[in-house]
């Protein structure tokens, strides 16, 4: 069936499209992903036994393999389920720690990628500093610059997550050095001791992190991360600030004042670590923070933290930049989720990843290098022209099957739901919490909140965890609420099956 | 044309095959690549107004643009030979900073990207850490174990140099610390520590590198690079040991009594730095090292240098770690520059990019993470299914045509006119040095550099600059002797003219 998938040009999503793919089951509600099953359907546990096996072949080549759960068979796999090795059905409502936007082999990107207009850029792998493609500005514009921020006009592609945080931290210290230098041009001193990683030309400068935050792996990355051991151990960082991220009771609007209060001391201590940053003459250039800690624990703030946390930033000289790898593309119900807090100017720096394909960030005037800062920020390849290409096809079908709406909806359908059962048995969950479909509810400890996603994953449904003892949910914007509703069903009987 | 190419399923390469593309031109040889073009076609200076156009509407959105070279027309480019957006046709001596193995739109790696069994990597990109497809082991296999390293047989795709770099020194460090511990498990207090960036957990430890070495962009790889003020000015890095690599004097084997003493007293140097290291409290974890240094301007050491420099890594226990990033895939002559070295063991880590169309780095067993260190060598995609795609029928066009054997044949005509021309113009070029065509000349000083690589742009031939003043040729692998012939006639002239 998938074959003719493939083989078959597919127009834009409609109807009579859908009805050229015939499906041995029927779906009682108009699915946003044409062929799509009707529900899970398991045969083995997972990981089964085929799933074992491939890991015994990859182990034997790539080693410290302790990490894969299962093997897939991507080319089964379709909309918001997941086909396994074992031929097991699964609702995915993880997608790839949060990156597939719209559900597995959807018609509108195989399309993208039959398309011989694009297969230039399938083969040949430029260096887009230097030569980039005759059509890579408009691609930019139509895929990138038409969902930037709102008043965000910059964008730099970059590979990966960690990549784009990198050279966003980058940018950040350049500006924070030109201002410093008041428009004058680098000293010959600063440009020849910057070669053996010397004063004055490889400043002390710091960023400044919170706690449970997570930003990558790489080592000014990982030097902001402070979610667990195993991210970090062994490795040398930067002793940079760290102030810690605000502790809210959930439902947030039950405990609005207990809250502001947290978050007042956890901004005290902004300021005050940035003071002593400077005290100890390794200023912060810059604060970088995520909307919504996601391995750390789905850990939220107040649109009120962000805003007071720019004007800290501003009033100290530093740049904020806000990481939204895992919450940008639309899982909140809004394109961006800094765009839920109504700051009265850009952030400094957006990174993003996952979802959009590509790695990049977007950056403010402010930011802009001059003319005399070509090559600094810059590498072989600055991005990949195909991911450019999908991603501009998922913003077409972002807007046109109006899916920010989409989320919002499901995302009340399940945080509803969660809701309900916590209501229902608050002595085994608690903190349901969410924006959009990006939501996540604790269980009473981490044990339990394995077995819990581990009994999820036997009976068909795929969940993450994060934090200490939280399930966190991050399904595709194609997911729905009758996808949901067949979670909750399951998640029910889960619970009631806890001691 | 070019719009059948992708359109027509094309077998492996034959002259039956090749008899499919009718050229509107006729090639004297027998072209590895079919329907190449027979020689430049110049209508306007480089870049021409088309691609200024181009560069300022890119610079609209995309800002700080400077080191933009020209745009290019991919489609229409073909084998060795680029095409810019103004239709100048150029022999590309270059390839996207040492990039494109096989030229531009090989009909082998067009009919990869046609394969309708390929679309499902195509279009879903998985989180390959966690999911896997269940092609992965085999890919991995035929892929990248194919042409692994002499006696290293595990391998960790990434995304690009920079990270497989970051990603090889976590490598590094976790092997260093676990031999610290002799066995046993990390502390309480260590795993603790590590996630607010202090000792224990986050330890004093260096890396070794060399004067001049270019390791990438991010920052510990930064850390390791001392090529150019621009690559480094304003970013915080760590003050670990740089020993100077050596200087030595072409063509080698003339020199060979002074270049052994240049070489022994860089080792000399790395010793004493190691124990300098060792002693400030922040021992030297691992070596890293350039084969070639490439950005550094193409300098060159012996083997004998670096198996002392193998032995000095062994003896102070610190991996040896070689950065193939550019040297990788065969423009030596041999997959991997390091076999020119007689290495009595392989090295402990080797990164790839670039040629390899994916990131990542082999590893032999003592590096191999244990069972306790599932997630610490991990991020989201950790490498591109479609990349690795390519790169397997990459390997076997590399295979079937020979063409580690076809470098050695270009390499020998590229170094052997080069040397022609010194020898006949003393005053004007010196230092002609290579392996395969991996190969460099220096003009007298970098703004006579500058002017000759431009010329020969304006004239249809793309080389690359490096160092001060060397100009640095990276064709690709199809790369022949009768373009070659074409280029060196035109160096001669550019080389004439010169005052």
């Amino acid at each position: 069936m998938l074959r003719r998938l493939y083989s078959v040009p597919v127009q834009h999503l409609t109807k009579s499209v859908r009805s050229q793919f015939t499906s041995a089951q029927t779906i009682d509600v108009e699915s946003l992903v044409p062929n799509e099953y009707e529900a899970p359907c398991m045969k083995t546990p997972v990981p089964g036994p085929r799933s074992k096996a491939l890991c015994a072949d990859l182990d034997d080549v790539n080693a410290n393999i302790g990490h894969v759960h299962f093997f897939v068979n991507y080319e089964a796999s379709r909309g918001n389920y997941i086909v396994d090795a074992d031929g097991n059905v699964l609702l995915d409502l993880f997608t790839q720690i949060s990156s597939v936007p719209l559900g597995y082999n959807h018609p509108n990107l195989i399309q993208v990628m039959m398309d011989p207009n694009n297969m230039a850029s399938l083969v040949n792998r430029p260096a887009f500093g230097n030569f980039p493609s005759t059509d890579w500005p408009e691609t930019v514009r139509n895929a990138l610059i038409s969902v930037a921020p709102p008043g965000m006009r910059y964008v730099q592609p970059m590979m990966c997550g960690a990549c784009s945080n990198e050279h966003g931290y980058k940018a950040i210290f350049m500006a924070y050095q030109r201002n410093k230098r008041g428009g004058l041009p680098p000293t010959q001193e600063e440009m020849d001791s910057s070669v053996h990683n010397m004063l004055p030309g490889s400043p002390k400068l710091s960023l400044l992190s919170f706690t449970n935050a997570f930003h990558g792996r790489t080592t000014a990355c990982l030097s902001n991360t402070h979610t667990k051991w195993f991210h970090k151990l062994d490795f040398p960082t930067f002793d940079w600030p760290c102030a810690p991220f605000p502790k809210l009771r959930y439902p947030l609007e039950e405990f609005q004042r207990e809250n502001d209060a947290e978050e007042d001391r956890c901004l005290e201590q902004v300021q005050d670590l940035m003071e002593k940053a400077e005290k100890k003459g390794e200023p912060v250039a810059g604060i970088v923070v995520e909307p919504i800690q996601a391995e750390g624990g789905d850990n939220h703030a107040s649109g009120r933290f962000f805003r007071e946390l720019q004007k800290i930033a501003k009033k100290n000289g530093a740049a904020l930049m806000i990481d939204e790898v895992q919450t940008g593309c639309g899982p909140t119900g809004k394109f961006w989720a800094h765009e839920h807090w109504d700051l009265p100017q850009p952030p400094d720096v957006v990174c993003f990843s996952k979802k959009m394909q590509t790695g990049g960030f977007y950056f403010t005037e402010e930011m802009k290098p001059t003319s005399a800062d070509s090559y600094r920020i810059f590498n072989t390849w600055m991005g990949d022209p195909t991911k450019l290409l999908l991603l501009r096809e998922v913003i077409n079908v972002i807007k046109s099957q109006n899916l920010l709406e989409n989320v919002v909806v499901a995302g009340e359908h399940l945080q509803g739901g969660l809701s309900g059962l916590q209501r229902a048995h608050p002595n085994k969950l608690e903190n349901c919490r969410g924006l959009g479909t990006f939501v996540a509810i604790d269980l009473r400890n981490g044990k339990m909140r394995d077995e819990v996603v581990k009994s999820l994953r036997n009976e068909g449904f795929i969940v993450g965890a994060c934090g200490e003892r939280s399930i966190r949910f991050r399904p595709a914007l194609v997911c729905q609420k009758h996808h949901i509703s067949m979670f909750l069903d399951q998640f029910e009987k889960e619970i009631l099956s806890l001691p």
